[in-house]
């Protein structure tokens, strides 16, 4: 096993990176910019090392800085976290060049699955279903005007190389086309450093449901069941749970097994995530996503299995620690994100001095978060403030914890506001609560 | 259902029976001392009641005070919490005089259970298996002296009256008997207002194991098996866990169908403890207690079962709502109490203002507290200030967690001294790794 691992991300992610890594005796490095340097992760760590100014561009996106304190510590491996060069195959390259595990998938398989259009392509090929679009990277009017021909309207164009709901964009009528197009090309261009896009079929009323796979070099590949994600606001996730409400046993089935045999197509290793749409009895492929996802603490909570150590065992080349028999998936999991963001200024992010911070606590009830009462929240990241988790047996009964828990919890500061009463409005909402919402719940 | 309920208690047990009470729909009530007015159960409560100064007899033991405050707020029924009032069987019928429920077990089971001496009587008709030791109360020197050569020495002398390891003294010299009886008479008066005692064969090397019962007015006696209780400080628990280390199947079986005999032979109804010491292959009863008790969660975390609502089921007249066959225990749970003393002074009550308080968190791990940084705590309670439960799939995986926990706990404030230390190095223990630790641990 590993005997130091340096975590190459911050906020939540960072902390829950390093508290895996203490339950192991692994030693840790945590790299942060200057606007992280107080966080709970550096403070927690066991070495930080300071690599950049707030800008991403300048720390958590400069991979020879990275490499650089992970050589200088003596880390023998880096946990990428989410987001950032979580998903970058030349990043992993990097870290193999230099003699450093990259805990994640072989950078061949991140490359093709990173690649949307790409990976649409690989598990057709396997035998997934898939939502009917371009079969690669759409360059010119043209072929977006003959794909959209092809599969109707509405559609969805998406960055090929894109991620966590950014470069986006829904076309219903044919006049938006070309300046979708375009829009999304540039935020493409800008976000990513990759301007391609792809187009899909855009399901209206589908739900996002997601499986959890594990798979290591010893030839396991298993699923921990899935994940529904559809509370989302402008396709960021707001609300997880586990397992999807009303999902029929065969669709749950159908999922499962079609996520492990896309896996197993790849040879995909570590934890990885299998996006589908869900509408009635129709499923589709979405996307791979090849790292621990925000959301993985559902999973956790209904399976007992901590994900980051399987990832960390995975690199380490040992086999992942259950068998798909013995993962028993209990009761219901709930995770709500409470972002730093302003309802009233079109949840603008609101970066700011906390000056109150009491998470919820007690029974079932799990937080995640990095912040902490005086802790000032830097303007150069994402807004995620907290991450609140709960179980119960039941899904009536999670739903009522989790509208006890985001209750109690206190945040405070001047400017800070944060997306807590959104929550609860879904949580309240009736829909909702029958388990019947889909994607387009908070469409406006 | 309760539409209202009052908590006759306070710190985190208040806290944590109004959580429940959101979680099911039921308002609150809060009664508090003047010292407790800003403690985090009074500001999540819906009501809060000051009911009279810090000192616990003009307050939090004051029946009559409690009582106005639930008849003015029409609270239908009042939860005790532990300690103060929990278990004295004339406040549960003063409630019930009122017309409120006391959610609790019948004032006459309590009076019976409450006397230790009858209780042990009690159970040994109902036929488990107690320590050899006097039949009731022993009031002279000569029943002391009598009883002692019976049993033989060493024996441990407990107030009749007592519980929370309170007015105990063990005496192993002929010479130290009468000073013992004479101290622990006095401390029982003062603390407990009755002087009765009885003394029991004190087992040097035994280990603490209770067993948790749930029953119902329908007939339902269940349990929800065991916690090891061993790591005491002065038979003052400081580390509690679920399932008890290397307790033969055999003995679970005897512990557990005795604490369902046991239950079922004096009508209890709600939650209850069954407390036994097990050496080797004998286990003995001790006592029984009829309230919540401070180490719940640890059978919450394995069972998934909020024990609090449970028993506002019952005392509202509902059925248990799980059958024995479902109850099926899972993995490990680990509660270490953080309590606010100094290990430099004897672990003297150090109160005072908190600065910072940043609980642990993250993956499997739960704390119930109710203090928060800006929270002056005061001097006039216990020292609780904290308790950090885990859960893991394994003991070794759930110990290392507690390190990690107890390791990220950030506690400041001038004069403010946690046991943290302490339990540290009782996690560290290779006798307590091992499992074979007793209630010897950390004797002087």
């Amino acid at each position: 096993m590993f005997r130091k691992i340096l975590v190459a991300n911050r906020g939540e992610i960072a902390l829950r990176v390093v508290r895996t890594c203490r339950e192991m005796g692994i030693r840790t490095v945590v790299v942060h910019s200057t606007a992280d340097r107080d966080s709970a992760a550096v403070r927690l760590a066991d070495e930080a090392v300071q690599i950049g100014p707030g800008a991403p561009r300048k720390s958590y996106l400069y991979p020879a800085m990275i490499i650089e304190a992970a050589l200088r510590t003596g880390a023998e491996a880096i946990h990428p976290g989410y987001g950032f060069l979580s998903e970058d195959p030349d990043f992993a390259e990097i870290c193999d060049k230099n003699g450093i595990v990259f805990i994640g998938p072989h950078p061949d398989v991140m490359a093709r699955l990173g690649d949307k259009a790409t990976a649409r392509e690989l598990m057709a090929a396997a035998g997934l279903p898939v939502v009917p679009g371009s079969a690669e990277a759409v360059s010119t009017p043209a072929e977006l005007v003959e794909t959209t021909k092809r599969v109707g309207l509405p559609v969805i164009i998406k960055a090929s190389a894109g991620g966590g709901g950014r470069g986006m964009a829904v076309v219903r009528e044919w006049d938006e086309l070309l300046p979708a197009f375009r829009t999304t090309r540039a935020t493409a261009r800008g976000v990513f450093g990759d301007d391609r896009v792809y187009l899909e079929r855009y399901w209206e009323h589908a739900r996002h449901v997601e499986v959890q796979v594990l798979a290591d070099n010893h030839g396991t590949v298993l699923h921990l069941g899935e994940r529904d994600c559809s509370v989302q606001r402008r396709h960021q996730k707001l609300i997880e749970e586990s397992p999807a409400p009303l999902l029929p046993a065969a669709v749950r089935e159908r999922l499962t097994q079609a996520a492990v045999r896309g896996a197993a197509a790849v040879g995909y290793t570590g934890a990885g995530t299998f996006e589908f749409l869900v509408e009635g009895d129709e499923v589709a492929f979405i996307e791979v996503n090849c790292r621990i996802q925000v959301e993985h603490p559902v999973t956790e909570a209904v399976t007992g299995i901590d994900l980051v150590r399987e990832q960390i065992r995975v690199a380490a080349g040992l086999p992942v620690s259950v068998a798909q028999e013995d993962v028993r998936p209990n009761g219901v999991a709930i995770e709500c994100r409470v972002n730093a963001e302003d309802p009233r200024r079109d949840f603008a992010p609101c970066p700011g001095l906390l000056t109150e911070f009491v998470p919820p606590g007690g029974q079932f009830v799990r937080v995640d978060t990095h912040a902490y009462a005086g802790w000032q929240v830097p303007p150069y990241y994402d807004s995620l403030l907290a991450k609140v988790i709960v179980w119960a047996p039941d899904r009536d009964q999670a739903i009522a914890r989790m509208r006890r828990a985001l209750g109690e919890f206190r945040i405070a500061g001047p400017g800070v506001a944060t997306t807590s009463e959104l929550l609860q409005d879904v949580l309240a909402d009736p829909v909702f609560h029958a388990g019947r919402h889909d994607t387009s719940l908070l469409r406006s």
